[in-house]
């Protein structure tokens, strides 16, 4: 401004977006659909800053995921603070500092931003808005079908049906029992393997295979053959059976068959779900877009009854799934079930004179007062370019006022898309506004 | 998490808030005044990423600012990035990128989060919400009438009376005349003086008058006489008239008459208004609560006709302004118009029984797919315990379920507030709940 040779660039900075406000009217549809179903089932929202002090990732995840993957940075306090890549912690830091004033069963859901650092050529967004539902203090698996329904619920809300998408379930403590028990492999490979399943669909089957055999040298033929089976009694019928590992497989079969009597029947076992390695504890989810353009997951969640203990709090069972903006709005998208675009604005006074301005606010007022949404065209524009200005705004409804309208009082409502024209007051102008739309 | 003996505190970044869901509530309380006020005015909602490239504000501010009160950093790939700190050079980048697609009036708002490095120890908050209404393309004292309406629109849906609040109304070009024409004081001496008058109230009147005659030395009393004129008379009455001028003292009137016509009388001019010294080019404007305890500006803004040069897109005349979610937050507080929390929960089901957990589960399904919000208990406590949660919850209505109602299918409904029991049917439950709330 000081310099007016400067010019800026009107870019914004890579991997973020702007929203327009046709944009920002698909993203409102998305936050309200989300908001409404979650207050369906009774979950109240919260938030918090994207500021976090860094420690509360490096107790989760390790320092190098902190430093590579997320904007972290000090301070001139000389305090390394992150920008929140994910929710869970800051939730869970909410949690462990009111513990004792929450009653149980809490449920919380929210919509924050968070902030991944991916490089830009790679295309994919630095910033996305993501839909957190949480439920603490429910040990049994009715958590778990809570949520799924809920996301279930959800994804219809937005006109999906059942056949567009699939839940998948797998737990964590069934992989667990057959890594560390079964094959009792140690942390380490354990750990390896757990990651292998995670990207195996980032891989060849050959090169799968290999890599599995180099980390179970002995048996890794056998637990490819576990790994590739077609369902669930498959699956079940090569684990060797004990008490520990009954009530695991009970869970599966215990969500199944509750969201069946739910009417949720598009769920599957996926022995590959792994949900990443850091806080799941039991049974993990995802839910799918089963068209074949996009085959990502859109939904992940689980039961994380550890979590916690990181602050020094006492346990407590939880289950919470994340849904980001990014896939919801691609599978709107893919079924062509996008919002059409409305303005807020339901009049739009144009000035055929200047004279007129005055009794064009007053007029404006009074149907503000009602709330209904008006604006008045001020600027000294020819009428027929202000009616194109409503037209193009997709503003339905507009009237033109000059001294005449003044005078009689008699005002010409015209709706742009019939062409039709009504003659109203100011009288009965409030109630053809209030009947009239929607 | 792998290391359990490291405990992560549970406080929140320095200078950051944590919504628990009772802020929540609030918070969305003054989001939705917000909304509904700029939606009424025909205004649409836009939004960006809180991450701008730090070069915007360098444009505008000057570097000094940009590095001592701002969060910036630089990024992987070298990049300099700012948390944005206002909203405006995020707005007019925005509108500079669709200058030509955007037909004028551009009439938007946003409710975005900003930031500013304050030192934690005063007290002050380095993440705020912004209610930011913007009108583009209006040429005329129309655009500053509408948007000074729209403010006081919205203080009044807070509850707020006229009596409670003043709007206080400057203009940047007299003020230039007077420092620039009447005074011929050179750039940075009017800087400088401009500088100490929106500091005024920050020292004492001798300080001030000190300051004021070592820039002016020969013109300094007379400089204070017109600046601490007790009116708009006063004040014009010592300005030395001409055609430059007369336009500018004219827009000051006529928008103190457009007001008066809306009925919006608590104006007053106030010479001392300046907003800074960076963007405005004409009216500059205050709203000011008047309880004593809190004197503080809660609205600021003003016409900036230039801003979109620094892109190197064509002057458009603008007219912004600014409203912070604490400065609302303390007057709720301070007037008792904070609203009472209330949760989305209307129905709480209490199991009495475990076996009439898939009727509970059914008959909430039902229920929402009807819109009306209802959780089930699922923490097998005992069906006292369950209440006590409703009730601490303040969840209006319970039911308790067990093997009696299952069978006979009535639904003893208790309105926790009154303690009124209504008998009902599975049929009759959700026109109960669609006729007893809202």
């Amino acid at each position: 401004m000081n310099n007016p040779k400067i010019k800026i660039s009107t870019e914004s900075y890579k991997g973020v977006r702007d929203f327009f406000p046709t944009d920002m009217f698909v993203q409102n549809h998305i936050f309200n659909t989300w908001k409404k179903t979650a207050e369906k089932y009774g979950y109240l929202q919260y938030d918090a800053s994207v500021l976090e002090s860094s420690d509360l990732y490096k107790a989760k995840s390790g320092e190098e995921i902190v430093n590579e993957q997320t904007y972290t940075f000090t301070d001139r306090g000389d305090r390394e603070v992150t920008l929140r890549p994910e929710m869970t912690p800051t939730l869970a830091r909410m949690i462990a500092t009111k513990r004792r004033e929450l009653p149980t069963p809490i449920r919380w859901f929210s919509m924050p931003n968070l902030f991944r650092y991916e490089a830009p050529q790679r295309g994919r967004l630095r910033e996305h808005w993501q839909f957190n539902v949480d439920i603490f203090g429910v040990k049994t698996i009715d958590a778990e079908t809570e949520v799924l329904s809920l996301a279930s619920d959800m994804l219809k809300s937005f006109g999906l049906k059942d056949s567009d998408f699939e839940i998948r379930i797998n737990s964590r403590k069934v992989i667990d029992f057959i890594l560390n028990e079964m094959y009792a492999l140690n942390t380490e490979s354990a750990h390896r393997v757990a990651k292998l399943i995670d990207r195996k669909n980032k891989m060849s089957a050959e090169q799968f295979e290999q890599n599995i055999n180099e980390i179970i040298p002995e048996a890794g033929s056998s637990f490819l053959t576990l790994l590739n089976s077609k369902n669930f009694e498959e699956f079940v019928s090569q684990i060797s059976r004990g008490e520990e590992i009954d009530g695991a497989i009970k869970e599966i079969k215990d969500l199944m068959n509750n969201l069946e009597k739910l009417g949720i029947t598009n769920v599957i076992f996926d022995q590959t779900i792994m949900r990443g390695f850091d806080y799941y504890t039991g049974i993990v989810f995802e839910i799918n877009d089963k068209h074949p353009d996009n085959r990502r997951a859109i939904m992940g969640g689980g039961r994380y009854d550890d979590l916690l203990s990181i602050f020094g709090s006492e346990k407590i069972p939880a289950v919470g799934m994340g849904v980001g903006d990014v896939g919801i709005r691609n599978i709107l998208e893919t079924y062509g079930l996008l919002p059409k675009y409305t303005p807020p604005t339901k009049l739009y006074i144009c000035l055929a004179e200047e004279s007129a301005k005055g009794y064009a606010q007053d007029l404006a007022q009074k149907l503000r007062s009602t709330d209904i949404s008006v604006a008045v065209d001020y600027s000294g524009k020819k009428v027929g370019e202000q009616i194109k200005y409503a037209d193009k705004s997709l503003i339905p409804f507009i009237t033109v006022l000059g001294e005449e309208e003044v005078k009689t009082g008699n005002l010409k409502i015209k709706e742009l898309a019939t062409s039709l024209e009504t003659v109203l007051t100011e009288d009965t102008l409030v109630n053809f506004f209030k009947n009239s739309i929607k």
